[in-house]
């Protein structure tokens, strides 16, 4: 799975295999300005770089001189920054850049930012004149280790996150380990939650290496960084070329997604980041585990422990002040995984391994009552 | 490829064949009213009807009733009527719907109308939490001989038709033949532009057979419009079988359509009938074959005439009172089938058999220069 380049810097590379939906992530440093990196992405007249106003101005050119090998005119478009922007209005903007290039459907389109930038960018390519490539260049480590892998594209509705969408794979996503050199501290942190996640569905070992290494994370140790990118690629192109539609498995990449959507639309989109919202999501998933008796205390312990080092909330905040449990279950009851109106709950099962089930109200205001702030 | 049921009126049925993604078209008198037609629809808490203001009121009860059995909940959301609002608006007027009702992911979507409720369904449902199942129920001729069938679903955008959208195939197609008696004498003649495109790309006969039939069609023969509703649906299902994602064969289904979408932008959309334009378009694209030299003018006035016996305009409206076919090819170098700035036309070469391929500016100016409106 891993080759290395002749140059200086080791190249990773992780498959996604999903038929003629195959393609590969790129992980290395320095992979943005290298005309190299994108040489077997299709050719064509025109392209787009989607990025945002802070990415934009570091990077976007960076790219499309690396670009211009493969494509006649790169222009590029800068949404504003933010998962408040995740929205049409901003979506619109890349349809109309696209259209007053005129740009045909030949046309890739580049995502160079974050998640927000990605999911947008990528539901653009699946609707602009039904489908265009796109190549995903995620600059954010949440984005790095799961949102740019895998094709979920989408936008958020005021009454739900991501609820609208498509399932659509970039040809290519290419992690470029320097970006996160210049990422501000909490947003790395809000990454880390993400790579946590995979430990306790899916990698035991992986998790002991977390705790061992987690300030090294914190402090972008160039290394450490290196190979937590790569595993979580690893393990979620896994899980993806066996289930890319969500139709059983993927559904575990969701541990902590339950409550923290909820957290995410109580608070208001974008009050914390999404990577916060998931971590103190895997607290709450963590105690309900527990209390279904699916895990002991010291795992909750543990993940919690880890979670607070990764620089991550771990209080459930207050979404109501009369009722706040009430208003997380109404919350999670719009979530995708809902089934007419049973809220599905992504637990662990023995560090390690994760189950998809509901349960009943009651325990689930237990545990929101017993984590939230005061 | 045809069978009969056991009743009174005769039941036909057009497979489409795209491997898992098959689906039937169901082509009769009064299915609309008969639980048994959705019988293969996947059952779920939740079903929507999306229908117009026109169409709502006279069948969404009735499939209403029809679809009890299979779905416990069955919401209906009327939009309003008109190409002029096939827009990002109006669109979201179904996702509000969708989740102000709680719809999840199982939810089964009911296009219930002409071609524009068709193609907003589709896209809906192809977007509703990355991808919800659809059933088109078509009840105009447009619609029922081709908008419904094959996938294509979108959204215009202010700078060119269907800009937005994706290929997105229904679970089944229900093309109930009396739903034509009620429809205005304009869109009936709109939909027999649809007809018409298929003989002379693809059946020869079919076109002799339209010659003596045009009349019989506008007086609403039930015989004959089944003839052209069946004929129609396999001329298209066999295209799409063999292309559905429109890499070549398929876009000889867009004959007339690049000059109609010229004149249904330049006009501003709702202007003139979809099909309206497709008409007026198939004889400038006849006009321009034949300067090309590939087919005689004996074929234009044969095709011109019969265009003209269905109702339907043949003289290119102004579209700009200083640069009318400068005008025409600006609108037509944003049309999808466009690459790289060069406007792709779908002629006829030898009636019976269409080609794709570019034509220069100036030969384009001078058919259109002919064919307009003083």
């Amino acid at each position: 799975m891993l080759t290395a380049t002749p140059s200086h810097h080791p190249l990773e590379r992780v498959e996604i295999s999903l038929g003629d939906r195959s393609y590969p992530i790129l992980i290395g440093r320095g992979l943005i300005d290298e005309a190299g990196t994108f040489e077997d992405v299709p050719s064509s007249s025109d392209a787009m770089i989607v990025t945002n106003t802070t990415v934009g101005p570091i990077y976007a050119e960076r790219l499309a001189r690396s670009l211009a090998p493969r494509h006649r005119r790169v222009h590029t478009v800068a949404l504003p920054d933010g998962e408040g922007y995740k929205t049409w209005e901003t979506l619109n903007q890349i349809f109309d850049a696209l259209l007053a290039q005129g740009c045909d459907r030949k046309t890739v389109l580049y995502a160079l930012g974050g998640g927000v930038v990605g999911d947008m960018t990528g539901f653009a390519a699946a609707s602009y004149m039904r489908g265009v490539p796109f190549v995903q260049v995620p600059t954010t480590l949440l984005a790095q280790v799961d949102s740019s892998v895998g094709g979920k594209t989408g936008i958020n509705h005021p009454a739900g996150k991501n609820m609208i969408g498509a399932f659509y794979q970039p040809r290519l996503v290419v992690c470029d380990l320097d970006t996160l050199a210049t990422l501000p501290e909490r947003e790395l942190s809000a990454g880390l939650a993400e790579v946590i996640k995979y430990g306790p569905i899916a990698d035991v070992g992986f998790l002991d290496w977390l705790d061992a290494r987690i300030e090294g994370l914190r402090q972008r140790d160039p290394e450490a960084l290196a190979h937590a990118v790569r595993r979580s690629c690893e393990i979620k192109a896994e899980v993806v070329g066996r289930d890319e539609r969500e139709s059983g498995l993927r559904a575990t990449l969701n541990f902590g997604h339950t409550f923290g959507h909820a957290i995410e639309a109580g608070l208001g989109y974008g009050t914390w980041l999404h990577g916060e919202a998931v971590g103190c999501g895997m607290v709450l998933a963590a105690h309900l585990s527990a209390r279904l008796g699916l895990v002991d205390a010291a795992f909750v312990a543990r993940l919690t422990n880890l979670i607070e080092r990764a620089g991550l909330p771990v209080r459930a905040p207050q979404l109501d002040a009369t009722d706040n449990s009430g208003r997380y279950l109404a919350l999670m009851r719009v979530d995708k995984k809902a089934e007419a109106g049973e809220i599905r709950f992504v637990l662990i099962d023995g560090a390690g391994r994760a189950v998809v089930r509901s349960a009943p109200d009651a325990l689930v205001r237990e545990v929101i009552d017993a984590c939230s702030c005061a």
